[in-house]
């Protein structure tokens, strides 16, 4: 491939100022959050302002034999946008367009560079609601989320990405472009080619626009029950009992002792004596019926050992009672770069995942605070390495590395929202048996036969 | 192919009593629901009773060149089990085992064969509840309600079959199996295979077992509303308020005119006045809450116009006021053989789409009886025609096109929940482009290269 002429051909193709090949433009989007993954400097940066403009830049890389990475906010925390060298970074971020908001029929037709936030804010407008809230919802794009179906704190109720779904425009490997699914409630004619290209990480094809489901905004009312817990078991067997008793949540999260003491320690704040672990909970029933679901999780949390329990249902004391979840990262984030990981377990797991995640510190000699999404099983451990030190990275990367293989002993996934990218990789080789990974070199290879497409991302084998 | 030596195989590869070849079997298991659609005789039906007697037949299957048509119950409604001459049909009616139900994590992994009844019993035994509620739900299983994506009643709350599915293990074309998906309450390692194979209609893999998400069972409290209406344009403006007032029912139901006085013609009811259409709605929110949506409901039909209101929550008073939907469809079979239609149009266009409905029957000279999930736009024509009359049934099959193509005018889909099979094969070159055409075809061709799995259903021109 000649960079040079690849360049040559997309400035001639594309309106002006839409390819960059400033240095400091490439550096910034040779990768997404995930730094310690790979990455390399691109040949240049397409911000892409149409369905056109992607369209062309995918016909000339496939001319050129040369891989797109589409790129939304960067935000992404397994690589899937990280570049490798001389690939053309496309980016969606311009195109931020929301095309069209159906109230009645309640779904939004919007461009993949719409932040998930402003894409929140239109809609409330209109009384409706989209649920799905990964952490970087204030600068993540639902480009970005659908590539990774991601997830966030309400899709133990809500569920995930994909859910919300209902149709996509991806522009293909050849520059031909899809429109697959509906914006009716139901609908089956066909394959579920959206649900397919939802969280394919743009190796199947870049989406352009997505058509989402909404809910209606009323009829909820946020209820936080909060407590800590002496142990990881105590709080394991309040997260149990919650979900034994028939109640789902809108939220239930969970915050260990090292990321408790980070967040203490920041904010000045006392933490109860022998604090190990911090349950944060959420319903959204209204009325009397939240207000009884409210008091049997406080009873719960009691009856596992709680202690310092609250309560709130104005919004400003449901925003002081999860203040340390909101606080959590960025407390970590000061103690040094932070290496997030994704694994998710059967919920009653939970406790014994933790448990040998401080095993794992302890024995490498690293640090690593943990956020859950409790009620879903999902853990982020956040591995923290002094920066400039070369040995606590190799010792963070073992972790890690420890980390995922005590998840797959326990039964669970290497991934539970952040998806493949990079650095789960030898995760998903482990997880997915040969067959399958097969399946999925067959897929990536009947939609993108040259294998332009993010090739190397989201599955193992994917580059071959 | 030479059937014989097909067959012959089969018997010696197969358990004793599996491979059934007996004329009135293969008579009775050359077609689904869907007689008006085509349909040829069998070489054989194999009654599977192990994931390795359905390898064994792929495996066989594949060495002849031979199709195999997979099979549940045969209730399915679009000829998606129609056998083609001289092809193997796969029953999975013997697989029936529960493999394991988990209750904390609220999943349980079934084979094919299982009633969705028989399902939902065994859950409930232990506090769980599976809702999706296919009209077939006491004779379909939930093999078949995976290969079609079967909706129901419900869904207009819960979602369909494919919104819970977790996992399937699969037997691929070459008879290797196939385990995708997973356990736990997320995950996204890897493309969504699992979404892919659902409604898939066996055309790229044979589900031998389910894994499923469940619910609580407890906190759910029915109410019912029902209630007449002299239009169906006050009936849609019912409809579109319940759903703009931000409520959704856990069932909104809609029973037209005709449909209503074949009911009360067999049953000896006496209707109101003028009544066009009854609307028939559920929420299932416990308490208080219920008992205000129930109200509000109540409170938005008489708005509309709605007469001779009625509300429930006695459970045997639920199922007194639904009385009329459950008798919907055996009430018109009374007159003849029916041919299911199964469209999805927005919400709002419902009350249109039944007007045509009507003018389409008039014009063609054929009774066409309605129910339709009106919260989901979801309507199923009933079209009537009597036994033996050819010219009738050409009326009827005109009636038919004539209704896909007023759903295709008015924004909506050709199936919302019955599937492609063979009867929507024209409907679906109509629906998707010929890129998404196109696309369907590479993934059934990488998965299926010799097409021998369920051929020339699901989408246009998969025999190809």
């Amino acid at each position: 491939m000649n960079a040079d002429a690849v360049v040559e051909d997309l400035i001639a193709a594309l309106p002006e100022a839409t390819v960059d090949t400033d240095p400091a433009t490439l550096a910034r989007c040779s990768h997404d959050d995930a730094e310690w993954a790979e990455f390399a400097i691109p040949s240049a940066v397409v911000f892409a302002t149409s369905t056109d403009d992607v369209v062309r830049t995918v016909q000339i890389a496939a001319r050129h034999g040369v891989p797109v990475v589409p790129r939304g906010a960067g935000t992404g925390l397994s690589g899937g946008a990280n570049a490798t060298a001389g690939c053309i970074v496309l980016s969606l971020e311009r195109m931020t367009a929301v095309v069209r908001v159906d109230v009645e029929e309640r779904y939004a037709v919007v461009q993949a560079g719409v932040l998930n936030d402003d894409l929140r804010r239109h809609v409330a407008e209109v009384g409706l609601w989209y649920p799905p809230d990964p952490a970087s919802q204030a600068i993540s794009t639902i480009g970005g989320n659908v590539a990774t179906n991601a997830g966030g704190i309400c899709c133990v109720k809500y569920g995930v990405t994909r859910d919300y779904v209902l149709g996509l425009t991806v522009v293909l490997a050849d520059g031909q472009v899809a429109t697959v699914g509906r914006t009716t409630a139901k609908g089956v004619t066909g394959y579920d080619l959206a649900g397919l290209f939802v969280g394919s990480e743009g190796t199947l094809g870049i989406v352009v626009e997505v058509t989402l489901k909404l809910l209606p905004l009323s009829g909820r009312e946020e209820r936080a029950v909060i407590g800590y817990f002496g142990s990881l078991t105590d709080a394991g067997r309040a997260v149990a009992a919650v979900s034994g008793a028939g109640i789902i949540p809108s939220a239930l999260e969970l915050i260990d002792r090292t990321c408790l003491h980070a967040v203490a320690e920041w904010q000045g704040w006392e933490l109860p004596e022998g604090a190990s672990a911090l349950l944060l909970a959420k319903v959204d029933e209204p009325g009397a019926r939240g207000e009884e679901l409210a008091a049997r999780i406080e009873t719960e949390f009691r009856a596992a050992g709680g202690s310092r329990i609250e309560r709130a249902v104005e919004p400003d004391e449901v925003a002081r009672l999860f203040a340390a979840r909101r606080l959590a990262y960025p407390a970590l984030e000061r103690l040094g770069p932070v290496l997030t990981e994704d694994v998710c377990v059967p919920r009653r797991a939970v406790p014994e995942m933790l448990a040998r995640i401080e095993q794992a510190a302890a024995d490498e000699g690293v640090v690593i605070a943990n956020i859950a999404h409790a009620g879903d099983g999902n853990l982020h451990p956040l591995i923290i390495a002094p920066e400039g030190d070369d040995e606590a990275k190799r010792r963070a990367k073992r972790a890690f590395d420890r980390i995922v293989d005590d998840c797959r002993a326990l039964g669970g996934t290497v991934t539970g929202e952040h998806g493949v990218g990079l650095l789960k990789l030898p995760g998903a080789a482990e997880e997915l048996s040969p067959v399958v990974q097969d399946l999925h070199s067959r897929i990536k290879h009947a939609l993108d036969p040259r294998s332009i497409l993010n090739p190397g991302k989201a599955f193992p084998n994917g580059a071959s």
